[in-house]
């Protein structure tokens, strides 16, 4: 069942006469659902990426080299490159995995560069803007914060007491624990008694956004972590932007075994009590009593949309035409632009704003300040 | 003392109508001193790299993976990159090696970025026209072979018996080994008994040169390399381009300790009785005994150049301007071109020619057939 949003933003209603800016908030596979959603609906995105995951290659690279974790900002990029040949090879190596048993073994080659990268520019905004150039991508990836962030929970059922909480560390931990995640907060790898601080240039994307989507993804490890950083958490309070949130398919093992769609959304309540949401998108498969998610929904001032998103061959994954079209609806993009969303047709149609191909790789790289603004000035 | 060549090839004595196709043979920091030279003197410029390092950063990649030594190839892309702020900053990423202690420590980003392409491509020579697109550079940069070699040499001195020969393998073993090399010769790692290829379109690139230079470099393990592969050796011998041999400012300890300019020239012969070069190269202030040098010069039935080439201020390094213009001078390039050549204004006098500034980075790709003449065609 279809709910048609009411037009809310700007000329949602009537269909945009430019294509909204949209800024995915999330991590690993899950924002990569999105932004592969995305394809088709706009080309004015921005990505902002969890800075706190330490598995894995990109584990090894933080503690190695005391770096910003890439592995998630490296996914969001392969997720954005363009179809064309050279962005699909880049898109490739970046992806692929030194094999064997040796010391780069498991190591992503994209991983490697971007670690390069932050060592010798030291800004991972710069970064960041340098290797989308390379991918041709023109979306904007954001790291959520510039420092590299650690996550901490407490969980219950882990020991004989169910009401006993224990505090557990790290993101990999906190992703496979067997009991369940009550709460997680962020601290500050460099300084755990420091400051949180947002990447300033995903604090003004998000003001400057029209739309913001939050989810799908690991719960507690990639969706919640957007909500704890106090700028970030701020700016989705205030901003004007439609606020979409996309529910997962399937409860994650080790993080929300057992929740049903609607306690996906009192756990987000319980960490941001006031957030407001417009759109809620679920599979409709997935959704086992539908008055119960519609209910929370409403709690959070929000309309309940429940579509076929799934991938037909693969449950637990969305399809990214159809995740794309239920995007579009929510958000009010003509359904033109959706029919054929997903792949390259999806990026064709863009054509018809006049915004498809993918960035000039010929141009000069814009300096730190000023850097989201000229972004925005590139799509007035 | 500066002899003027005669005019042999081509319009040389009259002065090029169009910039001479220039293909430098080397390895190391050697090629690096001849192709950041070349820069004011021609943009046609193709680099065949030795491949048989196992020192370092590629020897650990070579032995962990399996693959080409990238090490030499990357240092001669670096030298290669253009002034702009891009070209500069993915020279600078390329060259800079991760620090600490851990697994990547000493690895260089551009090392582990090209064994990434290595590892998805497959095809070395694919590998490195992608690169020098990501670079910026417009010159072409090939491996001698798309298979790494080994070095193995005979050495003498190394026991109480000054006769007794002893057999080093290993370019490092015998660029470090305190004996004196005797002959040095190449073997196929994946099968030592078997046959040693040389890249197609390196053979090709020497064929259809106006101009090869060979050397500076380490003598038996950089510049000699590049006789021991039969076809290449072939092609030294039957192309018509002219021959420029660029001899070295010091001795190199472990190699060539206490040879003189014209032992270089009598060891190169010894292990490429037939060759002829047409001119040689060398630091006025590094020949003790000019008369003996070009006696051996004539041999190999050229003419001998002596020029001060050295840098002022590290007299065991070779000055881009000082021997691009020594170059310029032998090949014939009319000085104009010479005068300012080095960093920003060398580049910027190509301009004469209509073929400064970078490689065309939005251009595709070209596949691997065809690909050397498309690169001919290119400037034709």
């Amino acid at each position: 069942m279809t709910t048609v949003p009411e037009a809310r933003t700007n000329d949602a209603g009537a269909g945009w006469s430019r294509p909204p800016r949209v800024v995915a908030l999330g991590g690993g596979h899950g924002l990569q659902a999105t932004l592969a959603a995305l394809r088709g609906v706009t080309p004015r995105v921005t990505a902002v990426v969890t800075v706190a995951d330490d598995g894995g290659s990109s584990g090894r690279l933080r503690r190695e080299l005391g770096l910003l974790p890439p592995g998630d900002l490296r996914k969001a990029l392969e997720a954005l490159a363009p179809d064309g040949p050279d962005g699909q090879l880049w898109s490739r190596v970046f992806g692929h995995r030194f094999g064997g048993s040796g010391a780069l073994a498991g190591h992503a080659v994209g991983n490697l560069l971007i670690a390069g990268l932050l060592e010798v520019l030291g800004d991972p905004v710069a970064v960041l803007d340098h290797v989308r150039r390379l991918l041709g991508v023109r979306a904007r990836v954001l790291p959520m914060s510039t420092e590299p962030l650690d996550i901490e929970a407490e969980v219950s059922g882990l020991s004989d007491n169910p009401h006993r909480l224990r505090r557990i560390r790290g993101q990999v931990a906190v992703a496979t624990t067997p009991g369940r995640v009550k709460r997680v907060w962020l601290r500050n790898v460099a300084d755990p008694d420091g400051r949180l601080t947002a990447c300033p240039e995903a604090v003004h994307a998000v003001h400057s956004a029209d739309v913001v989507i939050l989810g799908p993804g690991s719960w507690f490890t990639s969706v919640l972590p957007h909500l704890l950083l106090p700028e970030l958490h701020d700016a989705l309070l205030t901003t004007t932007a439609r606020k979409v949130l996309v529910l997962n398919l399937v409860p994650q093992p080790g993080e929300t075994a057992g929740f049903s769609p609607e306690q996906h959304l009192h756990v987000l309540s319980e960490h941001a009590p006031r957030l407001r949401v417009d759109d809620v998108i679920a599979d409709i498969d997935s959704v086992p009593t539908p008055d119960r998610l519609r209910r929370a929904t409403g709690e959070l001032g929000g309309t309940t949309h429940l579509r076929r998103v799934a991938d037909d061959d693969a449950p637990d994954r969305h399809d990214p035409a159809a995740l794309g079209a239920a995007l579009a609806a929510a958000i009010g993009v003509a359904d033109r632009t959706v029919e054929h969303s997903g792949g390259a047709e999806g990026v064709a149609d863009l054509d018809r704003f006049g915004l498809a191909g993918p960035a000039d790789l010929c141009g000069q790289p814009s300096g730190p300040a000023a850097r989201a603004d000229e972004e925005d000035e590139r799509w007035r």
